[in-house]
């Protein structure tokens, strides 16, 4: 496989964009990185989005952003998995490079989920339509299973739960591209609106617009372009029921886990080695669970890592630098090429004020559904 | 980059599949071809579907299918392009081993139509919303206009397009698979319900539920499996502006030519080289304007070609043996990889009553929309 690199970065804000439509903001985000990584020329196209048929009723999306881009005929896909779309077109722009077919692949993400949808309904399309939603639950009420039985299993506090958001909000305060810039107390979580006991308001990631682009790059061309490419050391996927109900455990999330496995062994590296991470919080409980499926802590014991300070960003292993789904926004599409945009910030040492001390290997965890697809990426500054 | 073969197809009949649901159809597919491939293992799953949020409230594809399948953890994604889905499938599959991280990768295709959502409305997507489905026209206006053209600007006839109906529908009466196994005559074609100007009812491919799936490998490892590997020799694709109102001219499909310009140079061959075709047959005007832009006639004389039988199954370059679109049906999601099943069962002598004499070389053409997207593949028996 030919080595990968990224060189250059772009998004917009994520928030409520209601001026810009969702071939405004890909497009953006998309010339903000080709400027970012002054490249000569792009191969191909890859965009991530999630429903934007049921969100604003446009498919062929490839097309319609490499025609608003001016960029006929570079050839454009777009590819799926829930809200781990970005993180799987950013694999298949990887892939395609690694080949040797491409040399220079845009990889991008986008979402529009505030012009109107039902957005609860159409995120349960990532659910099981025929034996989850059917039924009546929708995904608060679905991580607030996962949440209870961790809760059960293990001890973990509502307290703990909301030491995610109190983090990951103060982390997102300092990012201005962040939907939330606004610090939360454990008081203020604690007290939220209840959404799907236990989980409140305050444990939800938000309902977002917004995109995100990155560029990639062979490394042997990247020199051209940049001192600084930020190589790509892994990329693993793996699947799990798409149904919460057909799991051996509640608390477990085995596709986190599988491709964890994966990527840790194609980078030739330990979960100790991974200097910080940018986790899919979807909601608080979830951040819990994957830090302890990546790895980093022992199972059960996620919720007491955050509550000691484990993940904050001074920490062993600082969680969501970037103020995660959480506090950042989470435009499902764009969410995994943000988490790539966050890591390539930290390995470049252009982070500002939530900057990572000593940041070499960074980890991008993206998630679909309950868990049922997951998708890692592992970064290093060379 | 690494060969890639193929090694075992699978499909159901395409039709109207009211006793079966998205999932029961894909896994017939899918299960289907790993028998006929007798692989001992399945690294990675790719699923195009354009539309399945639309169609039946169902995002989030890959890890229905890979759940379904009984096949967790392995890496499941799905992939849209309007109605060359399928063959976008095809293609990361195809880049996915190529690179080397991946040996055998099953590619498949699935679309469930006829379930209650307004199909029209749901097809309507692939074009531009803003621009074109907002102002009222839908894919039937959209082609009608590129015939009126072709035949202004060329002389191209009715009768000639009612020739591409009669062709297909002979073809397809041989293939058990197809949804319409009866002829039809040139008359019945000319005198069917009038659609939209000047195309009728029978110059129009069908409503359709079906799924295809092929088995991926590389060429190292497919002797394992196999004495009769099908290689990829080569797989392009490009972009053309997403509305018909911005090309310069009505009657060419740039994304088609581009692709096809690629795709040879991959293959090292030229478009004389080709024994055989199957063409992304939407409306009968496609076909012909796609058999000119492939180059196998010039310019404008696409109608002709068809009418003196030059693309009929013992002519000069026999296009969609199969039965195209127009017959076998088009599960927009299944049409690509349905179309790499034809090419196979041609290359390994399996083709049956429809055989094409010394098929040894042979064209796979998917598209989107009006031609917003093209993607080629070129398959050769060896």
């Amino acid at each position: 496989m030919k080595d990968v690199a990224v060189i250059g970065i772009g998004m917009t804000k994520f928030g409520e964009l209601w001026n810009q439509s969702l071939r405004d903001i890909f497009v953006e985000a998309a010339l903000k990185a080709i400027e970012n990584s002054k490249v000569d020329h792009i191969d191909s196209i890859y965009v991530g989005t999630m429903s934007s048929g049921l969100f604003v009723g446009q498919e062929h999306i490839g097309a319609v952003m490499t025609d608003y881009l001016g960029m006929n005929p570079i050839p454009a896909t777009r590819v799926e998995s829930a809200c781990a779309s970005g993180g799987a077109a950013f694999r298949q722009a990887y892939l395609e490079i690694a080949s040797g077919q491409s040399e220079i692949v845009l990889a991008g993400g986008v979402e529009k989920m505030t012009d109107g949808a039902d957005v609860t309904e159409s995120l349960a399309t990532a659910a099981d339509q025929e034996y989850e939603v059917y039924n009546g639950v929708t995904f608060p009420g679905l991580y607030a299973m996962i949440a209870r039985a961790h809760m059960h299993q293990f001890g973990t506090t509502r307290e703990q739960l909301a030491a995610v958001a109190v983090k990951n909000h103060k982390n997102g305060s300092m990012n201005p591209n962040a939907q939330f810039r606004s610090q939360v107390s454990l008081e203020q979580v604690m007290k939220s609106t209840m959404v799907a006991d236990p989980l409140r308001l305050l444990d939800c990631s938000p309902v977002s617009d917004g995109a995100a682009a990155v560029i990639l790059c062979s490394m042997d061309a990247a020199k051209k372009f940049t001192n600084n490419p930020i190589k790509v050391i892994a990329s693993a996927q793996a699947s799990d029921t798409i149904t919460l109900h057909s799991r051996e455990s509640l608390t477990t999330l085995k596709a986190v886990s599988a491709a964890a496995v994966k990527a840790y062994k194609q980078a030739g590296i330990k979960p100790a080695d991974i200097n910080f991470a940018e986790a899919h919080d979807c909601f608080t409980i979830a951040e819990i669970v994957i830090t302890e499926e990546l790895g980093f802590f022992e199972k059960g014991k996620g919720g007491a890592a955050v509550e000691q300070g484990l993940t904050s960003l001074n920490g062993k292993i600082p969680i969501n630098s970037s103020g995660g789904l959480k506090s950042k926004g989470h435009p499902v599409g764009a969410t995994g090429i943000a988490q790539i945009i966050e890591l390539y910030e930290q390995l470049t040492g252009k982070a500002g004020d939530r900057q990572v001390n000593n940041a070499r290997i960074g980890l991008a965890q993206n998630m679909g559904g309950s868990g049922a697809s997951c998708i890692i990426h592992i970064l290093e500054a060379i």
